[in-house]
C-alpha cells in the first residue's frame, strides 16, 4: 500500500509523500522502514521523536512539530483500527464445501460459503452467503448462521442456535450447550432438558473457548455489536445488551440480564437472576451479588498487598466485627467520660 | 401430548380437560395456547392470575382458586424437569458407525451405539449399548464408556478414562489431561508421567470445556451423580462425592477431597491437598485455602461496591492492621484515664 | 524394569536386590507388591514403616534404619519424576500420516512425524522430526512446530504460530486466536485485525483449553520451560520468562509482561500493561492490579470464613472507612481529654 492511497482510505490529511510504500504496522517503538505506526495514548509521545515509523497516524496537535510524514486524522486509534485490515496476514477462505465435510441433505449452504475439512453440517442447518466455516466445525440441526459470518476451526454450535450476520466466532467456542438445568429430588439432582435456544445479534464476536448456553425454556440472548473475550461462561437464558464488552474469564450465571453499553472486566463473575442496567463498568474479579440500577463503576475484593502484609490484613478482617463493637463501646465510654466533666471544652 | 397422558405420567391430579394438547413449555410469563407451565418458586405467584398457559403445574395449596387448568403435583419444579425430557427438540442419534469414523479393530463398539462423523476410537476401548458419542470426539486406548453415556459433538477422552453409565459429557469437555505434575530442578521444571487414570461414577454430567485432568499415579475419582458445569478445573487425584454439584468456572487443585452432596458455587477455587466433609455450601468465587470439617456454608470475598467506596474500603483494608493496634492502644488508654480517677461515675 | 537397571538409571545406590522386578509406581499408602514408592515430603514418613511397597526411592537419611529395598538418592521426588517415564501407558504415536489427515501440497512433515486422523496442516507449515500431531489437531498456515513436540489429539493453532523443541500441548489448547482487540467508536466496537503472532520457547507445556492469543502486531511471547496449566487465558502481546510456572485459571490482560522463574498460582488475575519482575510468587486468585518490582510473594483477597461469619465482615468491611474516621475522631478527643488535665498520670 502507498501511503497516498492509506490517506484516501481513511480520509487523512497527508503529510509526506504520496507514492511512500508502507508494508506493515507496528507500534512507535518497534516501528522500522516500511511501517506504518500510530499515537493514540499520549504516554507514547515521547517514543514519537526517535520513531524508526516510515509514516505515523497523529492528531492534528501531535503532529505539530512532527517533522516526519504522517496521516492526520481526528482518532488515530480508531484509523489504525481501520487500517489493521490491510495487512492482515490471516488466509482467506476459498468458497465452496470442502469433500470431506459432511454436510446434511436438507442443509443450505449459500454457494459463496466455505465449508473447512471435516465440518458437520447437521439436518436443516443454514449457512448464508460469505460465511466461513472452519475445519472440524459443528453445525447442529436447524442452526443458523446469519451471512459475513467467520468461523476458526473447532466451533461447536448445538442445534437451534441462530446467529446474526458478520459474527465472528474463536476456536474452541461452544453456543448451545445444555445449562446447569437440575431439580433436587432428596439429594439427587434430575436434569432438566434444556428446550430452548441461543439468538446472537449481528456483528458480535466471541472468543476462543467461550461457551454460551442454550436456554431452559426461551433461548439465551447475546445483543447486537457485543463482544466477549476468551474463556468466557455464559449461563441459559441470559441476555446481554447491545454493545456489551466483556474481558476473558467473565462468568455470568442463569437469567441474568446485563444492559446495553456495558463493560465487564476479566475475571468478573455474576450470581444468576439479576439486572444489571445500562452503562456499567464492572472491574475485575468482582463478584456482583445484586441487580445494579444506577450507570457508573462496581468493584469488589481488595487490593494486592505483600505475603506478610496480606497475612495480617486477613485475620484482621476476621477480626473486624469485634473491632467494630469495641470501636462503638469506646465511643459510649469515652463520650461519658467526657461529657461528664467535658475537659476539653473546660480544660 | 395431551394433558391427561401427561397427568398419568406424573402421576399428577388433573384439574381440567385430559383432551387438551400441550405442545410445549415456557415460563408463567412467556407461556401461550398449547403451552405447559409450572409454579415452583413463590415469587412468581403474582404471574399465575394473567399466564397465559394452557394449563399450570401446581401444588394443591397453589390450586386453590386457580381457575385454569392444573396438574397438581407435590413438587412442581421435579414435575417440570421429568416432563422437561418429552419436549426436548435435540436430535436423537441412530445407531451404528459412521462411514467417516476411524475405529481401531480391537476396539468394542455395541451394536446400538451411535458413532458420529469423524469421531475416533482408539485401541482397546469399549463402547457400550446406547452410548451416543458425537462428532468429532476422540475416545483414547483403553476407555470405557458405559451404556447410555450421551458424548456431545467434540468431547476427548484420553487413554484409560472409565466412565460409568448414562454418564453426559459436554462439548469441549477433556477427561484424561496429563495434569500438572513437575519436579523443580535448580528452577528447571521436570515433567513428571501422569501414570493413572480417570474413573467416572454413574449418572454423572460434566459441562462445556470442562477439564479433569488423570491421576498422577492412582486414578482421578467423580462419583455417582456429580454435576459438573462448564469450564470448570478438575486437576490430578481429585476426588469428588456422590451427588455433589459445582457451578461454572471452579477450579479444584490437586489431591483435594470433597465429599458428598456438597454444593460449590460459581467461581470457587479450592488449594490442592484439603479435605472439605459432606454437605457443604460454598458461595460463589470464594477461595477454599483449609479444610472444612462442619458441614454447612462458606465464603470469602468482599461486598461489591460502587468503584468510588470500593477505593475507600480497600485503601482502608491497607491500613487495618495499624488501625487495630491503635483501638487497641486507645482501649488501654482511656481504661487508664477512667479506672483512674473514674470521672464517669463520680464526676 | 529390574530394581538394579533403575539404580543405574538414576544413578542411585542400590540397598536390595539387583534382580527385583518392579511393574509400576505408587505412593506409600497405595503400594503394594511389585511397585516402587518414593519419600519426598517428610510428612509421609509415617507411612514408610507399614509401606507394601516393594522398593522406595529414599534420601540417605531417610534409608538409614529402614529395612526394606531401596535406591538412594539426594533427591527422590526428581528421581520420582525422571523414573515416571519408563512406566508411562500413553500410547506411542507412530511415524507418518494418517491417511485420513489433510495436509497441505506446500507443508513441510518430516518423515519421522505423527500425523493423526482427520489433522489439517495448512499451507507453508513446518512439522520437524518426531513431532506427534494428534488426531483432529488444526496446524495452521505458516505455523512451526519444533522437533520432539507433542500435540494431544485437538489442539488448534492458528496461522503464524511458532513453536520451539520439546514442547506438549494438551487437548483443547488454542494458540494464535485473535485478541481482544477493538477501538470504540461512538459506542460501537471496532474490530482490530491482530496482525502479531505467537511465538512459544523451548521445553513448554500448554494444559488443556488454554488460550494464548495472537499478538495486535507483534508476537506474543513464552519463554523456554515455562509450564502453564489447564483452563489459562493468556492475552494478545503478553510476555512470559523462561521457567515461569503458572496453575489453572489463571488469567493474564493483555501487554502485560512476566518475569523469569515466577510462580503464579490458580485462578489469579492480572491486569494490562503491567510488569513483574523475576522470581515473584502470586498466591491463588490474587488480582494483580499494579506492576511488582520487587521478587517475593504476593496476595489479595480475604480468608475464608463461615457464611453467619462472612457476612458480618463483609457488611463491616463497607463500613471501615467510616470506622477509620471514628477511631481518629476518638483519638483526638482521648487525646484532648488526657492532655487537658491527664488524670492518667496524675489522678
Amino acid at each position: 500500500m502507498k501511503l497516498g492511497q492509506l490517506a484516501e482510505f481513511l480520509g487523512a490529511t497527508l503529510q509526506g509523500p504520496e507514492e511512500l510504500v508502507i508494508t506493515g504496522l507496528a507500534t512507535l517503538q518497534e516501528a522500522g522502514p516500511g511501517q506504518l505506526s500510530f499515537l493514540a495514548n499520549p504516554q507514547y509521545r515521547k517514543y514519537l521523536v526517535d520513531t524508526q515509523a516510515s509514516a505515523v497516524l497523529l492528531r492534528a496537535a501531535d503532529a505539530e512539530g512532527f517533522a516526519g510524514n504522517a496521516l492526520i486524522v481526528p482518532d488515530p486509534y480508531l484509523a489504525y483500527a481501520r487500517i489493521s485490515h490491510l495487512f492482515d496476514p490471516k488466509p482467506k477462505a476459498v468458497a465452496g464445501i470442502h469433500p470431506s465435510a459432511v454436510v446434511a441433505a436438507d442443509a443450505q449452504v449459500d454457494a459463496s460459503a466455505s465449508i473447512g475439512p471435516f465440518a458437520v453440517i447437521e439436518s436443516g442447518a443454514v449457512i448464508a452467503a460469505n460465511v466461513t466455516v472452519g475445519a472440524h466445525c459443528f453445525v447442529g440441526a436447524r442452526s443458523v448462521i446469519g451471512e459475513g459470518g467467520w468461523l476458526a476451526p473447532r466451533v461447536t454450535l448445538y442445534h437451534d442456535v441462530r446467529i446474526g450476520k458478520r459474527v465472528v466466532i474463536q476456536s474452541g467456542a461452544v453456543l448451545g450447550g445444555e445449562g446447569f438445568g437440575f431439580a433436587n429430588e432428596k439429594g439427587v439432582w434430575q436434569k432438566i432438558a434444556q428446550i430452548g435456544g441461543v439468538s446472537i445479534g449481528d456483528d458480535v464476536e466471541i472468543g476462543v473457548n467461550t461457551a454460551i448456553d442454550r436456554g431452559a425454556l426461551a433461548d439465551t440472548r447475546i445483543g447486537d455489536g457485543v463482544k466477549l473475550d476468551n474463556q468466557i461462561q455464559i449461563a441459559h437464558n441470559v441476555q446481554v445488551g447491545d454493545h456489551t464488552a466483556m474481558a476473558a474469564c467473565v462468568g455470568i450465571s442463569g437469567s441474568t440480564r446485563i444492559g446495553k453499553h456495558c463493560t465487564i472486566a476479566g475475571g468478573v463473575g455474576m450470581v444468576g437472576h439479576i439486572d444489571v442496567c445500562d452503562n456499567v463498568f464492572v472491574s475485575g474479579m468482582t463478584m456482583v451479588t445484586r441487580s445494579i440500577t444506577e450507570p457508573g463503576g462496581y468493584s469488589s475484593g481488595t487490593a494486592m498487598q505483600t505475603l506478610a502484609d496480606w497475612r495480617k490484613s486477613a485475620a484482621r478482617i476476621r477480626q473486624l466485627d469485634d473491632m467494630a463493637k469495641r470501636l462503638q463501646q469506646l465511643e459510649k465510654r469515652v463520650e461519658t467520660v467526657t461529657s461528664g466533666d467535658q475537659p476539653s471544652s473546660d480544660g
